[in-house]
């Protein structure tokens, strides 16, 4: 489960969040939560045979899809660097000729298989990169290239959907009742990870736990109401935590406090490069969740130590309308690196000879959470267990939930986006779509 | 020349912007100002030798450095995506053994050099890096090792520097005048950038043009106090244009304007992904500069047309605190890359058809640019002329003079960096450093 740790004082609405939290199941854009424990078995099913059959035939999978299409999955397979399966790449998250560029140079004559990713087939970006890609895939494999490709989209509906069946490609589904921010735990995100040679049972698994330590504290919180959706896994429930001790529920709550203070800034910091892309996951759930209304805290990160050296000063002596948010590992992935020793010592490195990084890494870490609660930022540290794919599922869940609660203790819809529409508009008017 | 354009009304204190530019070439720290025009020719010599023997000997560049020894290089390596050099490999800008992991097996048993770039040669991360490839180098190439070896470092002092007479590396200079986040142009980022393959010269061409605008400005304001440093290169200078028109005094002066008002975060925003690291760049160069003596904007940044899909949400109808500048090119790369025609029209895409992606993109553009006016965030455009090796120069130049200036706006100094120690003494003491 996940850890947090301040210490600020947190003031924790243990009956508002209950209800919240009750909530969550049944809102209409509230699938993910009950997702980990009831995931349809027969499309997991049907994943795990996709995934082993792209595995057999393809060197790449082209994963085509933008924002909440693509972010979760690109996220976790960095993190995870999963080695046993096929390489993702990804087209339709951008309009540049560059990326397309890199994206053919780098798929040669490889061997691909694609798969898009749109609930509607419309949104441009990908709706052209899915254009470009079956253009290369049919001049490749001819009417093979139908078996390459995998539709993931809305189950009845849509422009994608429609194609999908007039085509033959094999289909998965984006629920209607989960929104492309929440979805990374879907089929959205769970065949490009399966493909990429990710455990997606252990991921679900993790997510699982992480949400049955929520129902189990609400539960002991209101044993009159005892929570049907728990009692599929009631027998592996861990002993229940105190509500106002639950760590999302914390963090949740911290950050609504913080931002009625005033502070508008929250910057999410790793020590792990290859969490880089897990950061830009949640700033769009984070962002998008709570940018409107003219509220929200604004969602930055920072990757360290590199940007010790760069936004490290702001961090330390900046505005103080910041809080930052250390993403750690109880057990960081053991590294049998360590400094290697010289005959002078010239770099007055000696000190540190025989030292793993990752023990120079924590130490760097533990050096930052005192230096910037020294300059004054509230410091919230989060601790996942180990890099582990379960421990990753866990994160993603408690984020999930802590977006979901903080943005609705906001006082804003954490599952709508009305201004994403504003750009696209404009753009259609421009480009003469019929209409506009 | 950077195009500036804004409807917002930009007040330009000339007078003082006048006395702060005639300041900086004699600032301790100002030597990046005179330098495009005023570089050593046998240094500049020097580099494009070292740069052709390490194309000659070596299919990677290992650029060992943190912070400002490697931000410039990196962005304008990625911005130009030079073909004809070494490829550019980075080190020590980080502790994250999943980092030396990729990097080594990237590597593999390819000829590689060494570029270690660090004033001191005793900063944490460099210094582990450069212990653990010069162990790669020598086992790879015995004592032939050190002639792979370029160290870019102090001219007289410092542990680097020390070890590089010693044993007899190549070596070039960081001036004591320039900070490191203002280095780029000087051999920190120059010797990388030429083995890359970039034209160093055409580089420092538009740097040079872009700050003699800005002194011919000030003379046409100033005749009676000819400014001696633009005799050099008077004969080529442009027809002067007002101060108060001057983009980069309009740029700076909105800066400081709107951060009296109480817009204390920036966003800049490109629609070219290759771009990512140029944004990385200057939010050093800035943060760095401004946050500190809790002032200065807080500078973040976004890749579109994907973080439309993201951010653009906060941005479009979050908090108001906000203002955008968009990095702009009137000529952006010709793209061939065009939307495929298909029979059916299932995507609805086929108003699209024949159209290029660098047209799309710059619809997008377009239409972010309204559709954030529309949502209430004031939005500079920035134009460079386009994607050239001079543009690059002369968007370089301008960034780093209007930094300088509307931090000296705000009231800070824009080249000390005091908050970068905090860590470091925490982490010299966490791993036992002697003396901490």
């Amino acid at each position: 489960m996940i850890q947090f740790r301040t210490p600020t004082d947190v003031q924790v609405d243990t009956a508002k969040l209950q209800a919240l939290v009750s909530a969550l199941p049944t809102n209409p854009m509230g699938g993910w939560f009950d997702l980990p424990e009831t995931y349809d078995r027969t499309e997991l099913a049907a994943i795990q045979a996709a995934a082993a059959k792209i595995q057999q035939t393809s060197e790449y999978l082209v994963c085509i899809g933008i924002g909440g299409s693509y972010l979760g999955h690109r996220a976790l397979s960095e993190a995870l660097r999963p080695t046993s399966g096929v390489k993702l790449l990804y087209a339709g998250n951008s309009l540049s000729p560059e990326a397309y560029a890199d994206l053919f140079a780098t798929l040669g004559d490889h061997d691909f298989s694609i798969n898009v990713i749109s609930k509607s087939g419309t949104t441009t970006e990908p709706a052209v990169a899915f254009r470009l890609l079956k253009a290369k895939l049919y001049a490749k494999y001819g009417d093979a290239a139908k078996a390459r490709i995998y539709a993931t989209t809305d189950a009845a509906h849509g422009a994608l959907h429609d194609e999908a069946v007039a085509e033959g490609y094999q289909r998965f589904v984006v629920p209607d009742n989960i929104g492309g921010r929440y979805s990374v735990l879907s089929a959205v995100g769970l065949l490009p990870l399966a493909a990429a040679g990710v455990d997606i049972e252990a991921l679900l698994a993790g997510a699982a736990a992480e949400r049955q330590a929520l129902i189990s504290a609400r539960q002991a919180a209101a044993p009159s109401a005892p929570e049907t959706t728990s009692e599929t896994t009631s027998e592996t429930a861990p002993a229940p935590q105190s509500l106002a001790d639950l760590p999302v529920l914390r963090y949740a709550s911290l950050r609504a406090q913080l931002f009625a203070q005033g502070t508008d800034l929250e910057v999410l910091a790793t020590f792990e490069p290859h969490f880089q892309q897990f950061t830009e996951w949640w700033k769009q759930l984070f962002g998008e969740s709570e940018g409107k209304q003219h509220q929200g805290i604004f969602p930055a990160s920072v990757v360290y130590t590199t940007d010790l050296h760069s936004l490290g000063q702001y961090l330390q002596e900046g505005r103080r309308n910041i809080f930052e948010t250390m993403l750690e590992f109880a057990t960081p992935p053991a590294s049998e690196l360590t400094v290697p020793q010289t005959n002078d010592n010239l770099d007055g490195l000696q000190y540190l000879e025989g030292k793993t990084l990752t023990e120079l890494n924590q130490k760097a870490l533990e050096a930052t959470v005192t230096a910037h609660r020294d300059g004054g930022i509230p410091v919230v540290e989060l601790i996942a267990p180990d890099q582990s794919t379960p421990s990753l599922g866990a994160l993603i869940f408690f984020f999930e939930t802590a977006c979901a609660l903080s943005a609705q203790l906001v006082g804003v819809n954490p599952f709508d986006q009305p201004g994403v529409e504003a750009y696209k508009n404009n753009m259609f008017h421009l480009l003469g779509k019929p209409g506009f």
